[in-house]
């Protein structure tokens, strides 16, 4: 048998999705890029908010998957380890994520 | 006198916020770099939900500078020269980032 509980300490950072995440980032980087091209261009106002709403999307979604990905792996351990800080921090972060 | 209209029909795309749009657009794009490097460190979930926040916020202002400049400027002239176009490009434009 191998020792899982030592295994599952050393994994208190390790998120699933985290390439997944990252990729997404650069993604939502290079969108700023272009939105900061049609504003020097001068692209209509209404082009740019357009674009700036897919952005804030896309971010929105990104903070759903860490959330996510979070309480997929972090939270459990926390709650097994009777860990209160992990929650508490948790939830500071969705009241000011989700307000 | 100057000719005041000719002169309103070249300003049509000028806008007065167009220099602080492009400042705050690229400090977003460094503040998702921070972010990216934050999650690629396996920094804490909590920490970047509230990084990710403040991204949004900056992107709702900046939203609001470039509908204000909008408003300031191209909407008064389309106003002035009767072309319902404009607006209604608007309302739509609102009403995704609105939402």
């Amino acid at each position: 048998m191998e020792s899982k509980t030592h295994e599952h300490e050393h994994e208190h950072h390790h998120h699933s999705q985290t390439k997944a995440v990252i990729n997404r980032i650069s993604r939502v980087t290079g969108h700023m890029q272009s939105v900061k091209t049609m504003v020097e261009e001068g692209r209509d106002c209404s082009d740019i908010l357009i674009q700036l709403s897919a952005i804030r999307s896309a971010i929105n979604n990104i903070g759903r998957i860490i959330l996510q990905d979070h309480i997929d792996h972090c939270v459990v351990d926390a709650v097994e380890s009777g860990d209160k800080k992990v929650l508490e921090d948790l939830n500071n972060a969705i009241e000011k994520f989700l307000k």
